[in-house]
C-alpha cells in the first residue's frame, strides 16, 4: 500500500499553477507504539494556505519546498498501536494533502460523526465557523439594528458571519461575485441585501442604496477595491474585523489603495486583523455555541465537495476563481 | 473699542493661503445678564482645524465661510454680568481667533493660573495632552519593555505620547523632521532613539536599526509614507492609535499607499482612529494625572509661542511646515 501525497514543488509567483504542486508516492511506515494509521476522508482547502506557499514571515510557518502541503484533514483510524484511539475512530488533524498518515497520539483528536457530519468539523464547527464566530463577535461586536456588511459573503467564513449577525439582530448586507451566490444569500440565508460586485459598475452607489444608515461593522474577507468602497461608508465608531484579503494573495506587486488613516480618524473607527488561532483557548465555547445554533435551526451551512484526491490542487485554485459556495472540501476516499 | 477677528474668507484647496483668511473688525455688543466680556490672551492653532475648513462631514462641524475661526482660546474676564464669573477670572473656551468675546456662562470655564500657567490649559493639561493620554493608554496600551514608535514626535501630542510611554516603562522611538527637534527629543525628553525622516534616505532601515525587536505600538500623527514604513515593522498583536494624518491634510488628490489589510491579518494588529472628544467624560481624570506627573517632574512640556494677533494665520500654517516644537500658541494681548 502506497501513500499518495501532494508536495510543494516550487513557490508560486502570482497564481499557483501546475509547477507549484507535485504528486508523489511513498511507502507507509509500520506503526510504533502510540501511533495510529489514518486514512484521509476529507481534505480542507483554504485561502490562507496561499500565504504559506511563499517564504515570508507570517502567523504560520511557510510550507517547505519538497514537503507535503499541510492543512486541516479528517480521516479514519484504520490501524492503531495507541490506547487512546481504536480502529474506526474518526479524527481531525493538520496532516493535509495525503491519503494516509501515521500520527502520534497528540497530533490528531477524535471527532464524533454522530453529533454532526464529519465534514462539518472542517467547516461550520471547525476553523472557518470559529473564524466567523470570534471575528464577528469579539471584534465586530454587532448590535441589534446595526448594519453589517460582509465581503466574500458566500464563502465558508462569510456565510457564517452573515448568519451570526442576523442572530444578533443586525441588518446584513452581503457582497459576492455570482448570481448563484447572490441567490443563495438571499434565499437560503435570508440576507437583507446583497451586492454582486461583478455585475455592478458602481459598488459605492450600491452600498449607499443598500446601507442607507451607513456601515457599523464591515467583516473584511477580500481587501482591495471592494474594501476601499465599504470603508468609505463607515459610521462613527465602526468596527472592521480584517479576516482575509483574498484579492491580494496572488498579486506580484505591492497592493496600492487609498490610505485608511483619515477615515479611521474621522469615524473613530477600528480595524483589527485576526486569525482564529488567537482564540484557541475558547474553541470549545465557540464550537458548542455554533453546534447549538445548528440544532436550533438558526444556522445553516453549505459545502462544496469535490471528489477524488487528484482534484485537490484544482479545488484549491477554485478558491481564487470564486467558484465555491460555502466551505470547499475534497472527499478523497472514493 | 473694536473686536478684531479672523474669519474664513474662502475654503482652501491644498495649503491655505492669503485668500483663506480675512481680518475684520466689529463693535463689541453690550453685555446682557449672565454674560461676560473676555479679552483673549492665548489662541491655539491645531492641525485638526484644517479639516474644519472644508465642507465635508467629519467629527466636528465645518467652519462656515464668513464666520470667525473657532478653536481653543484662553482669556480674561474684563467685564461681568454673571454671578459665576468675576472680573479678572481666567477662562478657557472655543471662542477662537478673535480679540474679544461676549460669552454666556456655559460657553467658557474657569482655569486656575496658580496651579499651572494659563497656556498649559490649551496644551499639556488641555486638548493635546489629553489626546496623547487617552490615545496612548486606551488604545496603544504600552507595556513595560515594549517598543513604541511615535511620529510627529516633537509636536504637541507626540512629545507627550513619548513621555507617557517612558513613564509606562516602554522603549520610545521618535520620528521628527529637524535636527532641532531630534535634539529636543533626545536631550530634553530622553527618548531612546530618534529618526530624522528628512535626512534619512531609508526610513525602513532606520526603523529596523532603532527597533531591533519590532514595533509594539505605533502612535500615528502623520499618515503617509512614514506610517507605511512603520506599519511594515509591526509586531504580532501590535496596536496603532491613529491620531492624525497631517501629511494628507492639504492634499488635493486621493492619498494612495500600500493597503494595510495583509499586515493587519499577518500580525493580528489593530488600528483605531480616535479623537479626544471620545473621552470627554474622563477629561478630569486625564488632566489630574497629567498634572500630577508634571508636579512630580516625570513629565515636561514645550511651547512655541508666537506673539501678536496678526500672526495667527502664519502660526497656523507653520504647523504644516513643521516649524514648531511642542504646543504652538499665539499670545495675542501684548
Amino acid at each position: 500500500m502506497k501513500n499518495k501525497q501532494i508536495i510543494l514543488a516550487e513557490r508560486p509567483t502570482g497564481m499557483p499553477d501546475e509547477h507549484t504542486f507535485k504528486f508523489v508516492e511513498e511507502d507507509i511506515l509500520s506503526l510504533t507504539d502510540g501511533q495510529v494509521l489514518i486514512q484521509t476522508h476529507y481534505v480542507s482547502v483554504d485561502p490562507y494556505m496561499r500565504g504559506r506557499m511563499i517564504d515570508a514571515e507570517s502567523y504560520v510557518e511557510p510550507f517547505k519546498v519538497g514537503e507535503v502541503i499541510e492543512g486541516g484533514s479528517i480521516g479514519e483510524v484504520i490501524e492503531s498501536k495507541s490506547s487512546v484511539f481504536e480502529k474506526g475512530d474518526m479524527v481531525i488533524g493538520g496532516f493535509g494533502w495525503q491519503q494516509y498518515y501515521v500520527a502520534g497520539e497528540k497530533e490528531v483528536r477524535k471527532i464524533d460523526p454522530k453529533l454532526a457530519p464529519a465534514s462539518t468539523y472542517l467547516g461550520i464547527l471547525g476553523m472557518t465557523g470559529l473564524t466567523a464566530y470570534f471575528g464577528l463577535l469579539e471584534i465586530g461586536k454587532p448590535k441589534a439594528g446595526e448594519t453589517i456588511v460582509v465581503s466574500g459573503a458566500a464563502g465558508a467564513v462569510g456565510s457564517v458571519v452573515g448568519q451570526i449577525a442576523k442572530i444578533q439582530g443586525a441588518r446584513v448586507v452581503g457582497i459576492a461575485g455570482s448570481e448563484e451566490k447572490i441567490k443563495f444569500l438571499k434565499e437560503e440565508l435570508d440576507f437583507d441585501e446583497v451586492i454582486n460586485y461583478k455585475t455592478t459598475d458602481d459598488i459605492s452607489a450600491e452600498l449607499r442604496k443598500t446601507c442607507p444608515d451607513g456601515v457599523d461593522v464591515y467583516f473584511d474577507n477580500v481587501g482591495g477595491a471592494i474594501s476601499d468602497a465599504v470603508l468609505n461608508q463607515l459610521n462613527r465608531l465602526a468596527r472592521v474585523p480584517v479576516c482575509g484579503a483574498i484579492s491580494s494573495y496572488n498579486l506580484t506587486e505591492i497592493d496600492y489603495g487609498p490610505r485608511v488613516q483619515s477615515i479611521l480618524i474621522k469615524k473613530s473607527a477600528l480595524m483589527q486583523g485576526f486569525t482564529v488561532g488567537n482564540y484557541a483557548n475558547r474553541f470549545q465555547e465557540g464550537a458548542s455555541q455554533l453546534g447549538q445554533w445548528l440544532q436550533e435551526g438558526k444556522l445553516t451551512y453549505q459545502e462544496t465537495i469535490k471528489t477524488g484526491f487528484d482534484t485537490i490542487p484544482e479545488a484549491f485554485l477554485d478558491l481564487f476563481r470564486g467558484n465555491n459556495i460555502g466551505k470547499l472540501l475534497v472527499k478523497v476516499n472514493q
